[in-house]
């Protein structure tokens, strides 16, 4: 067994040395470094503290995966984990990977790799589960489910309830010509949504009228330009997300129509944004502290089970702010 | 030394169940997970995707460290850099270490360990650099500037000239009562942009006017409370960033102060949100994209050089959009 002393007197210098050059804490010249670093190749000599890390029972260290930095609810989530994160002494890496599984892999697997204490992955992908479920550190799902349950535990919320109590809302606030702006249909929570909606839309005999949108600003201006095209009597539209509630608003305040006056815009996720812009936005409200926190302590208090497939459902709830107003309401 | 094969015939398994234990990638029965860690421990064997990492001559994996990741600025920095890293086959970890010198340490030192082929960092904390400066992987500041010059590279931009270019425009539009909102003044890239209002103010005998806010929503919507109390004449406001400067127009909004009727009001950055509220707001733009990109390529084409302190310094632009307006102009 190598040990660093053993390094230091193969390449003539002393243990401090190798230590500076693998840690890159202090400047070595570039001839010893050479020396350094040519006994650790020969040795295979690995002593640095991620090495370190494999053999401490906890890395302190918890992964994130998200598919996308610039949705602000998923920077909401990952600042409440980094906050808690840092209350309990650990640190977090975070990984934006997009809707690609393949670097939902990699990133999984250079974080089981590290020995961290757990992960929290927001996917879509259910094929991800696959991997996750073989992990040997917990996996987390948040705002992510799927038919299938095959890692440990899912954080969400109640979609169906969501999308239900949006075209309720819209419904006493008087509108009879409801669009649903979709997201997309392969995402589980996105359906969920839709079809919450779907279901009021039959039970009071409203018309079901929809477009597909993707979760992101751009494709909400143009869907909206083409919602408005196709279903030119709408009086009130459901957005898939804040964000594209956003959007939305911005569309319909360039061709000077009144919200709520003309049309009533309610979102979802209830992002800080949402209360932030001028006029306030009346969303679905997801508890993001809530289940970020439930997330962080599934990783942080629990040691790994056996069980998979454990599954935390948070309520959702209405927030009514500006872009949607009662009938006869003076507000 | 030891290798995997002999960690195997120890734990009396194969040397396949071994790279499933260490990697995770598999399920192994608890009791041989047990021996082949007893072995592990007892050898020091240190086979796993990190360690290899150590020995090869780059990673692959890009560290980007910064202070916000719910200020949009940031955000879309991160974005650009995943999407450049993806493109030339990197991984990207990103850490939000808010301003805690002590946390951007931890996350420059792991990444360092994890043998990084560079540090992407924003950082206000000067004392960063000594770090910084010891570190064997490139290190590139983003955004951040300090007097002192003891790292790699600086991406920046103009700021002083865009503190110029934002009370210029405001007195082009007829401001006479100009109030600046200062970032925090211990930030080179705050003081700059005073300072360059406060010139501007001199050279046309206008009063000099200010508060200091933090590059924030909440603190924002406060300070303009502040502000309006304080100089119950103001014109024009200079707000220290984009956030802010959403957060100035919605409590102008909420008192039924015309925009730009009334104030006019610009801010500094454009981050996309500038463009999809309504209304658009004016501002200074930093040209993100290029900065974002220049960063990347100083660590991804670069050697580590013995050089220090390269700076590269962008142009900043005035973006006029709905939130000021010139004399005399219809729009």
């Amino acid at each position: 067994m190598i040990n660093i002393r053993e390094v230091a007197k193969m390449a003539g210098v002393s243990p401090a040395t190798v230590s500076r050059v693998i840690n890159g804490t202090a400047r070595v010249s570039a001839e010893k470094r050479a020396r350094v670093l040519q006994a650790i190749t020969a040795t295979d000599f690995v002593p640095n503290e991620v090495a370190r890390s494999l053999y401490r029972k906890s890395a302190k260290l918890i992964g994130l995966i998200i598919p996308s930095i610039k949705n602000p609810y998923f920077t909401q989530v990952a600042s409440i984990i980094e906050h808690m994160a840092t209350e309990h002494g650990y640190r977090v890496f975070l990984c934006d990977v997009g809707d690609d599984i393949e670097k939902e892999e990699i990133a999984l697997q250079t974080l089981v790799a590290m020995n961290a204490d757990g992960v929290i992955i927001a996917s879509t992908n259910e094929a991800i589960q696959d991997y996750a479920a073989m992990c040997q550190i917990p996996v987390v799902a948040i705002d992510s489910l799927f038919a299938t349950k095959r890692i440990d535990a899912y954080v969400y919320c109640d979609y169906y309830a969501g999308g239900r109590m949006a075209a309720e809302h819209l419904i006493e606030c008087g509108c009879k010509n409801i669009v649903c702006i979709k997201g997309p249909q392969r995402i589980f929570s996105a359906k969920a949504r839709y079809e919450g909606y779907r279901d009021v839309c039959r039970e009071h005999g409203l018309r079901e009228q929809t477009v597909t949108c993707d979760y992101d600003f751009k494709a909400g201006l143009a869907m909206t330009e083409q919602l408005l095209e196709t279903f030119p009597g709408v009086d009130g539209i459901i957005a898939c997300n804040d964000v594209v509630a956003i959007s939305t608003y911005k569309i319909l305040h360039r061709k000077h129509i009144s919200v709520p006056d003309q049309i009533q815009l309610i979102g979802f996720d209830d992002i800080e944004w949402a209360s932030l812009i001028s006029p306030e936005l009346t969303t679905i409200t997801q508890p993001i502290q809530r289940m970020a926190t439930k997330a962080m302590e599934l990783i942080i208090d629990n040691e790994k089970t056996t069980e998979k497939g454990v599954e935390i459902v948070f309520p959702v709830t209405l927030t009514v702010r500006e872009t949607t107003k009662k009938k006869g309401s003076c507000k």
